[in-house]
This record gives structure tokens, sequence and C-alpha cells, in this order.
């Protein structure tokens, strides 16, 4: 087989240096040896990869030259924007004093033990403890593994069961793909695997029916309690969520119901797992998506804005009820070579205190967050083809609907939405579409200016759209 | 609950830079708040861990001052050696360039098409396509989710066992674990998931009995053809190893074990992975395991020497006969956010360009390796306290033995060789204790003065260990 494009010429990689080929030229080698994830490989050979050559503040430019407004963080991740020089250099200071050493044996070294330190200032009270991954997949992974060995520590191995919701997002590795409510995922691999059960996630405008929010909050919550008893409290591990899902579409639950879901967890004593790995680090317009709901988590999953993504790592802060029982139970057989990997923990660490000292997560809360809520509402409220339209935090989305006053979808929704997608792209804005949701996640430093040339942006994307249905 | 051990009195972080704090701050405050891998949080805190604090080529210093033979290159992975610069300023470059952006969605960026290109041309014939992820973990998970969407593809769903060995690592993932062959992690968080079989490992000197190692290979390997037809050739989807199995303790198979292997997975057309995590890029004298044994294999994982564990990067490299199907199957739903990331990914390709443009895996095969092979058993055939001698490429290993003649192994051997571990810390050598073997894998640059540095502080450490038990 051979899949690289007809008739580009591809020179040797010794006689050319990074950033001097040209876009078909890297398009010709991506497409003949790299496997793009979530990804049509043949289909996207025949289209062609754009090529992302740098970037700054909220913008990338590509190898033709254009300029692009990142309103989806990279992939929720860069919450810091990019081109943060600071951030470079820790990675060049920690890699010329020490590039790696392992954990495992009796060992630690100076980043790993600053940045626990740093996040165990920067958590909520009662979370001590980090354990390191190098993504929110291995981390989730890591939570299974950890609630299953904290009740057998305790006497209960047959409490292995963790409750999960569809559409949820939890990753993509063996355990995390099962965790998570993604159908089209769980059809590929023999997913989920034994001892995960889903329930219905909170999307009042889908399935609320003739219910408010705050009813519908309420019975979505009860699902958790059903399921708790159907397959039995002593059966039963754990409830993992996003706070807002973020993958799934950000679907924002109803006020009612994560108070809900806690008094729950609270009641049957089960354990209460946060995944953080959108929501942490200042997405919400706090620290962690769980302060903003008022969650009190036994662990919480992070990765993505931990270090900006500037470099690959992940974790799972422990609270000190889970910690202690793992701490005294002998030895934990789980970690990963580049567990508190010493580059990537010095980046993460240069990240939070650039994210504290100058007060982004704050700012954005105080200022530009507010305004650009109003700025999205404004623009989309009356919009002839989107409702259900939704800001939290530094999360933006809207929903393409054929008939509002109905709460009617489109039957074709999903390619409603990638047609928009592409839009945005050839727009120059990268917008992500999920379902028949366009959803968008700026960085946290985006200016006032920023936002509105990316609301701007994305209203003249959705008319657009709306013109080429008729309906503008 | 306080992990903090005692009186250290602990200074906020802001008040002092890295590198500042004493050896028991260090100490104190990575007790409170790491969760170290593979690790018994409550023994650690208790002894205090070792703070390693700067690396040089085979050395390692920490904060007391003390400089350490570091024998295991990290974890099996600085092949390059500690503090190479150039992979420093690659790591700033791009990072100042680009330091985060996903290949999700139609986009991608030059450092992942130039690692690609890269790999491709130094893997074997037929290897031209590479799937990223953070780690050799997330690598193995890929391949259970790859091979299964492999058969399914082609109208197989069914075939989705994958076939592994005793003994075997394949990662800590609840895939990769379940993958793995190890009991000890087996039995913490209900492994291994359905649809993964496990065969005895290749361990002649423990299994053999009265056979020959050759004769021994292919009864072992015979196992492989035993469980397909217990299970069924119609339900089998992969067999998977390392090469030279690693983590369980430097097992290299009797010669006549892959050539078998090899002819089983061809006779019933299974697919054949090669666990290259550790043996990839260089540790056996070649680019990879699989080449020493002329192993053909469908998918090989890779990670650690990828990047010299610089950076966290792993993947998976996949044979055309499997790409083309994958390829054509339209959406593979799965990977990971930092899959290719563009600071680890160049990194990677700094770090094989030096591997390639320096020879430093034909040097080491043609010059160190043999002459610290000899030094190995010239230290080590006729030592009172150990027998199985082994080396394969910058693999080194002996097992603690009670009865040379006999080959009959302590029944407190795991203990003795943690009593050894502990004896070479002392000594400032760090080799590993494997159940009752003792390995080392040191950088592939290591010199011919620093391999007799090396063999003769590991003779020291098993000569004291010999007189602890007066066999000496």
């Amino acid at each position: 087989m051979n899949l690289t494009p007809n008739v580009v010429e591809v020179r040797p990689v010794e006689q050319r240096k990074a950033g001097q080929r040209s876009t078909r030229e890297w398009q010709a080698l991506d497409a003949a040896h790299h496997f793009h994830p979530f990804s049509d490989a043949a289909a996207l050979k025949q289209q062609g990869s754009r090529v992302i050559t740098h970037a700054d503040g909220v913008y990338l430019w590509d190898s033709d030259g254009n300029k692009i407004f990142d309103a989806m963080s990279g992939l929720w991740c860069v919450n810091i924007g990019y081109g943060r020089e600071e951030l470079a250099e820790a990675a060049y200071r920690q890699m010329r004093e020490l590039p790696f050493y392992n954990t495992f044996f009796k060992t630690t070294h100076p980043p790993v033990v600053e940045l626990s330190a740093l996040l165990a200032e920067i958590a909520p009270d009662g979370f001590n403890h980090v354990f390191y991954t190098n993504s929110g997949s291995e981390g989730n992974d890591t939570v299974i593994r950890m609630v299953r060995h904290y009740w057998a520590s305790l006497g209960q191995p047959q409490k292995k069961t963790i409750i999960s919701r569809i559409n949820g997002y939890h990753g993509s590795t063996i355990g995390g793909a099962s965790l998570g409510g993604m159908t089209y995922m769980h059809e590929q691999g023999d997913l989920p695997i034994p001892g995960i059960a889903h329930i219905e996630q909170p999307y009042w405008y889908a399935n609320g029916g003739d219910l408010t929010p705050e009813e519908y909050g309420l019975k979505a919550a009860c699902e958790l309690e059903k399921k708790i008893l159907e397959l039995g409290v002593e059966n039963v591990a754990a409830f993992i969520g996003e706070p807002v899902q973020g993958a799934g579409g950000i679907i924002i639950p109803p006020a009612t119901y994560w108070p809900e879901i806690q008094r729950i967890c609270d009641q049957y004593g089960i354990l209460l797992i946060a995944d953080e790995v959108i929501c942490g680090f200042g997405r919400t317009g706090h620290w962690f998506g769980s302060q903003y709901y008022g969650i009190r988590p036994h662990l919480m999953t992070i990765a993505k804005g931990l270090s900006s993504g500037y470099q690959p790592i992940g974790g799972v802060l422990v609270h000190d009820t889970v910690a202690k029982v793992i701490a005294e139970s002998g030895d934990f057989n789980h970690g990963f070579t580049y567990s508190g990997h010493p580059v990537a923990c010095a980046v993460a660490a240069e990240n939070l205190r650039i994210l504290k000292n100058e007060r982004i997560i704050d700012k954005m809360r105080e200022d530009v967050m507010p305004y650009a809520h109003q700025l999205w509402h404004n623009a989309f409220d009356d919009h002839p083809l989107v409702d259900d339209v939704r800001t939290l935090g530094f999360f933006f989305a809207v929903t393409l609907v054929e008939d509002k006053a109905r709460r009617q979808r489109f039957a074709n929704g999903g390619e409603l939405a990638l047609r928009c997608r592409d839009i945005c792209f050839q727009n120059n804005l990268v917008m992500r579409a999920t379902g028949d949701s366009m959803i968008s996640a700026p960085p946290l430093t985006m200016t006032r200016a920023e936002a509105r040339e990316f609301v701007s942006l994305a209203k003249k994307c959705l008319d657009q759209l709306a013109r080429e249905l008729g309906r503008l």
C-alpha cells in the first residue's frame, strides 16, 4: 500500500529543516506516515491536513500564512494562551538539569515535589495528595484501579462497579472509554469492560420534556439512586461525572442536579469522582468545576489545563479520606514510567504559578467572562438557527435547531454542525461540532477585543450556515 | 490525616526556588503530597525518598551531593544518556513556536510529521504508519482497540482475544495491566478484563527442567499453539510479547522460541504484536528487538527510548497490512489529546537523529557491548551467589541462586534481591531487583571505562550480599 498522495516529491528529512517544507509536502508526508486520532484516514488523505506551524495568545498560524482564532484552546487545554516564554524556559532549564528520573523506587526529584505542593495549595481543602499520569485517560484509568483498591482494602472487594453517564467523556484507554458514555467508542474494541454502568446525562434541552430545568435536574440525578438500588449499594464503588460535560457538547446541568447527586452519594456512601480534565484550572471561572457547583468529591481527575497543554501530564487529586486508606494498604501496584516526569512537572508548576500570580482566573471571571457571555447571548438568543444558547465560565455553545418554539432539532443536525465547523475553519475560526451543537472554549487570557472578534466570527459563520439553509 | 513527617518546617513554595530546599524539606513535602507509583506510601514516608536533582551521561546526583551510576537508564529509557543539550534546545524551540496543537480535526503540525517520517525510515520494511500515545501503557491499550477494530473491519468481530504471557509487562492502564501477566497487578482493580489469555513465559532457568534450552524454547512456544486451539482460532486476534521480557526480569528466550512463535502466528493467521517499549531504539544492539530475533510483527508498541525519556511519548508502529484495513474502515474512534504532542515529537525526533547520526547503536553493538558482556561474565560466571548470568545488547542480569549445581533458587530470593538493591543504592549504583534477579540496562552511550566501573560496582554489591549470607 502506498498512502502518499500522487505527485508530490518529498525530499529526505536530512536535507530540510522543520518549517522549510511546502504545505503540500507536509500533507504528503503526513498522509504517508501519521495515523491521526479520531479520524478517517482515507478521507483525510484525500483532503489533506491543515498544517499548524505557529501560535501566539489566542491565535494560530498555518503553513499558508493564515491567522486563525483558536476558540477551542487547542483541545480545551491551552488555558494560559499560546506563546508564554516562561514555560519554554522552564522546560529548557529542567531538561538540562534532569530530563528524566522515575519515582518508583524510593526516589523523587524537585519538580515533582514542587508541583505536588502547589497542587495541594490550590486544590480544595482535604486534597493533599496527587498521583501522576501522562493524560486524563490514564487519570481515569487510575481512578478505576484506585477506587476498587480502596474498597478492597476496606474489606469490600465486591464493591467495584462505577456509575457514569451517557455521553460523558473520560478518555480513550480501555478504562477511560468504558467509563465514558460514547457509543461510537464502545463499538470499537469490545467496550465497555464489566463493572461500569451508565445513566442518563443531565441534558434538559434534549431530555427535559415538559419539566422545568429544575424539575428535570432532580429527575436526572435520581437516575443515580435508581441505578444504585438496581445494582445493590454493596456492589457500587463510585459515581463519576464531569461537572460540565465537555466533549459531550458542553452540557450544563440544571442547578438542582449536582446538589442532588451529592446527596445521593453521601446517603449511600459511595465515592464521588469529579472528572476535572476540562473543567479544572479555571475553565468555569474557578480553579475547579467542583468549586463552581459546590461538589465535594473524593477524587478529581486532572490534565489539560494543568500544563495548559504545553506538556503531556495528568493525574488524580486524592482526598485525605481515600489517601489514608491507600497509604495504609501496602503497595499500590500501579504507575507509569513518566508519572511525575520532571520536565512536564516543571512546566505545569510554572503554568500554575502564572495562573495564580497573574490572577488570570479571577480576572477572567470578574471581567471578560460576563462581557463575553453578554456578547454571546446578544449574538445568538434571537438567531433563527440556534437555541439552548449557553455560557458558563469560558464555555460557549449553541444548538442548531429547526423549530425553536417546539424545541425541535434537525434530523441531520450532526451533518449541519460539521458543515458549520468547516465554515468556521474557512473563516479562520476554530470551533468544534459535537452532535448538533457548536461549542467553544477559548483561552482564559482572551481580551475584551478578542472576545468581540470571537463572537463576531462565530456569528458570521452561523449566519452563513443559516443563509445556506434559507433561514436568513 | 497528616502524612508530613514530624518536625521539619517547610517554607512556602514562593519563598524558595527549586534546588534551594534541604533534603529533609524535599522529603517532607514529597511525603505530604506526592503519591509514588508502585510504592507503599506509609513505608516510604517513614524512610524518606532519595532526591535526585541532576544528571549527566550515565550519572545521577542526589540532593546530598552523591554521584550515582544509573545502570537502569532511568527506567529503561534514557538510551542516549543524560545531559544532551540538543534535546533541551529542541524542546525550547518547539515550545516557543507551537507548544501544543491537536491532530484530531484535519490538522497536523511539522514536528509530528517529521517524527513520523523519521520513524518510517528507521522501522523495518512495511512499517510506514505511526499512531501516537503518551506512554507504552497507552500504546498497548491502543493495540487492543486496534486489533479488535481490525478484525471487526474484516467481518470477524468475535476474533478478539489476545494471547499474552505470564510475567509479561505491558503497562499499567486497565488494558495494559490486563495484557501483562503480573498477578500482583491483576489483584488490584479486578483484572484482567475479558478477552485476554496468558501462557507460560519462555524462562528456561525456572521452567526448563531437564530439557535443553533449545528443546524448552520449542515447548514454551508450543503453549501458544495449544492456547489457540483451546480458544478456537476464530476467537483469537493476536499474540503479544516483548522480544526480551524486561520488567519480568530480563528473561531472554532460548534461540528456538521466537522462530516457532512466528511459525505459529503465520500458520493460524493471527496478528503478531511486538512490545518494543523496552527493546526498541537500540537496547538489543539493533533498532528493534524484532530485528534481533528476525520477528515479523504486524504492530510494534514503542515508548521509552523513542525520546530517551526526555519527554512522555509513545505510540504504535503499524504495518501496511494492518494500516490499509484501518485506513479503509472509516473513523477509528480512538486517540489522546496529547497524541503527537509537538514538543514531545520535536524532542523524540532530535533523539532519533542523534542515535542515527552518531551511530550510537552500531558503535555500542560493535564495541562496548561485547566488552561489557565479557566483563559481566568474568565477574559473575563463577560467583558463589548467582547463576543464569545473562547478557544481550545492553541488558545485564543474574539470578540469586542457593545451589548452582541443582539450579535451586532461594526460598526468600525476592527479599534477598531487595536487600541487594539497597546495597547497590548505598554504593551509589542503581540496579533493579525483580523477583530473585538483579537486572540492569545502562545507557547505550556507556563507555568502556564506565562499563568497568559499572561491573565492578555490581560485583562489589553482590560480594557484599554474599558475605552477609556467609558465602564469601
